[in-house]
C-alpha cells in the first residue's frame, strides 16, 4: 500500500493496461463455477483439466480509507463457455453508497449493471468511453469481441467486494453470441427473489 | 444532479472533451488575477480590454455525499503570459482527506502538485496517462504544448474546492517557456511560510 502522501503516474494500455501496477488477480474457469449458464459444460471442462484463464485484475489499492481512490485495469480474455461470453464475477460494494467508473481501454464488450431490485441495465465498454456504476449496483464486464477486452475501473479504496450479494441470485440478464452477433438476453437461472 | 441510482455513459474526446455533460464552467484571464507571475501584464491586458479565455470545464457533478464519483474534463487553451503557459487556477480539497485521478484525453502538458507543507512536484499529462492526487495537494494544470490540452478528472463528489488556501501562498513553481521548451522553475512570488 502507499503512502497517503504520494502522488505517482501510471500508463494506460500494453500488456497490463496500467504499468506500473502494483498487485496482479488471476481468474480462472474454476474461479467463475456456478456463475456461467451451461455449468454442466463448466464441471465437464473442468473434470478434463481445461481451466482457462477468463480475466486478469491489475491494481494499484489505496488503504480503504475514506477519501482515497483505488485504480484497476481488467483484461478479460477472448472467449466463450457455449454461448456465452467470458465475463467478470461481478460484483457489488461491500460498503454503500460507493460509485465506481470504467472507461475502456482496449477491445469491446458490455456491463451488465443491476441494482438490489434486480432492476438492469447495459452499456458498451470500448475506448474512449465512460460508464457510471451508481451505488447499490453490480457490475458484471463482459468481452464480447474476438480480442482482449481491457479497461479501467476507479473506485472508491473502502468500497469492497460484495460477490455474495450476486452469486446467491446470479445475473437477470446473460451476454451470448447468436449469429455472430453479441445479445441480450434473459437469463433463465436467475432468481428474481432471494 | 443525477439521481443516485442512475448508471450513465459518456464519451471522453471531442470539442468538449465528456459528452454529453451536465454543466460548464469557463475561466477567462479576469479569472485568474493574481495567479500569474507577471501581474502587470495581467493588468495591462485587462485595461486594455483583453481578456483571453484561458479554460473550461465540463462537467457530469453527482450530490456531494460520501462514495459518490464526479467527473470532469478540463480543456486549456494553448497560450502564454509573458513566458509563462496558461493553466488552471488550482485548488486544494475542501474536505479531507479526499484523492482525485487524471487521465490525458488530447494535447500535452504538466500537473504541478503541492502538499499543505509546500513540498512539491510535478507530472506529465498527455493521453493515457494517469496521474494519482493524493490528499492534501494543491493541483494546477498547466498547458505546455501549442494545441488544447484535455484530460478528464474524478473525484469524490464530497471534496469541493478550496482556493483560498492556494492563492495566499500561490504554487512554489511555475512552468515557463524558455528556448521553446518548458521548464519547472521556482516561483519568486511564492510565499514560503503563510
Amino acid at each position: 500500500m502507499r503512502e497517503l502522501t504520494e502522488p505517482f503516474s501510471s500508463r494506460l494500455g500494453g500488456t497490463t493496461g496500467l504499468a506500473p501496477y502494483e498487485g496482479k488477480v488471476e481468474r480462472h474457469l474454476s474461479d467463475l463455477r456456478g456463475c456461467f449458464l451451461n455449468s454442466d459444460l463448466v464441471e465437464q471442462m473442468l473434470s478434463e483439466g481445461k481451466n482457462p484463464k477468463i480475466y486478469e485484475v491489475y491494481e494499484i489499492p489505496q488503504e480503504p480509507n475514506t477519501g482515497l481512490l483505488s485504480i484497476g485495469a481488467t483484461v478479460i480474455y477472448p472467449g466463450k463457455i457455449g454461448d456465452e461470453y467470458y465475463f467478470t464475477k461481478g460484483h457489488f460494494h461491500q460498503k454503500e453508497p460507493r460509485a465506481e467508473i470504467y472507461i475502456g481501454i482496449e477491445g469491446e464488450g458490455r456491463i451488465l449493471i443491476q441494482n438490489r431490485s434486480g432492476e438492469s441495465t447495459y452499456f458498451q465498454i470500448k475506448p474512449n468511453v465512460l460508464v457510471y456504476i451508481p451505488p447499490q449496483s453490480a457490475h458484471r464486464s463482459i468481452n464480447t469481441g474476438s480480442n482482449r477486452l481491457v479497461f479501467l475501473a476507479i473506485y472508491p479504496s473502502d468500497a469492497g467486494h460484495d460477490y455474495k450479494g450476486i452469486e446467491d441470485r446470479g445475473f437477470a440478464k446473460i451476454v451470448v453470441e447468436k449469429d455472430g452477433n453479441p445479445v441480450i438476453e434473459d437469463n433463465p437461472k436467475y432468481i428474481k427473489t432471494s
